[in-house]
């Protein structure tokens, strides 16, 4: 994940012909992901959509489960940043109006169906607890650095990050209202104040 | 949904032998709606494993769509009660644990699943939609009460139960940890301390 934070298209990135061929691939896997979900992903379909003989797929990626897990860490890291401003309402509004527009793409929906059903297939269940994992260590680093400036309270930063992610994803599910900046800064204030609140009764 | 908060079983239901007819096919339903999800039921697989002639299944609901509709809505109304006892923080912690009792079954997962990605069949939406109405019906009626008492300040209620239910939808599809009463306990308090508290600025 050493350039997972870079914004650049692909074609500008640094490190050569290797690299670039590497981050076509994983780009048309996490396109593919969101056409057929995880485990639909076909080696010939994603070679021709990215360009790449099928030989270069299976040279760097010979286990598919892998593959769809790189490729799907890059994209999360890419998509959904928490920053360091050091004004944390402000960075956690940011990462919330991120978060749902990263939900709200095929592959963010394909990820959360295999969340769902994936208990069947270890390997799409793997890939997704991955995803889930990385977005988990951004929460609980940026938590870890509130709690040390004396911004929040110790918390449990699993539970926080549920918390306060948790509408975004049901918001977006079920499209009935729009996740907007408002609804944003209206459920950080909550957990924020909440959060306060019950740890000073403590 | 007359007999919707009932809970004897259906053997003992009122009603003559057409009223268990009826209850035996919705029943039947959310069954087979947890194994092949709301887009996959049919009628001749129903018919059996209610044990009734398949005509019983047309008579009653010539459409599909109204059947599911029906058996799902009559399966959250008996899931997940919201009781008033007077007492605010103790109804919403069991209304917390019955949801995610529910959730945490085949059929739950396949509502949950064809929230996702049911944008593409307007008629697993519909049933979809039904359910998720009905939650908020219940949700809105009980805010409204505790507004009135001055147990709450007043408080949009959809926004109130997504926040509040939102991080059970997330526990049961990510499966690291269970939700247990604490975390039920624990989001009630600080959502009430929150909205209680940011009420308070404004």
């Amino acid at each position: 994940m050493a350039d997972g934070s870079s914004r650049q298209p692909a074609a500008s990135r640094p490190g050569g012909r290797t690299a670039r061929v590497r981050e076509r691939i994983l780009d048309a896997t996490v396109q593919l992901v969101g056409r057929h979900g995880l485990a639909g992903l076909r080696y010939d379909e994603l070679a021709e959509l990215a360009g790449v003989h099928k030989s270069s797929v299976y040279r760097n990626w010979p286990e598919r489960e892998t593959l769809v897990s790189e490729a799907l860490l890059r994209y999360a890291a890419e998509t959904a940043v928490l920053t360091d401003t050091g004004d944390l309402r402000r960075d956690l509004i940011e990462f919330l109006i991120d978060l749902a527009a990263t939900l709200d793409t095929p592959t963010g929906r394909a990820v959360q169906s295999a969340a769902l059903t994936g208990h069947e297939n270890p390997n799409v269940a793997r890939a997704v607890a991955a995803v889930f994992e990385q977005r988990l260590e951004v929460m609980r680093t940026r938590v870890e650095v509130a709690v040390e400036r004396g911004e929040l309270p110790p918390v449990d930063a699993y539970f926080f990050g549920e918390l306060l992610c948790s509408p975004v994803h049901l918001y977006v599910s079920r499209g009935v209202r729009p996740f907007t900046r408002a609804v944003a800064e209206q459920v950080t204030d909550v957990v924020l104040a909440g959060i306060r609140e019950t740890s000073r009764r403590e």
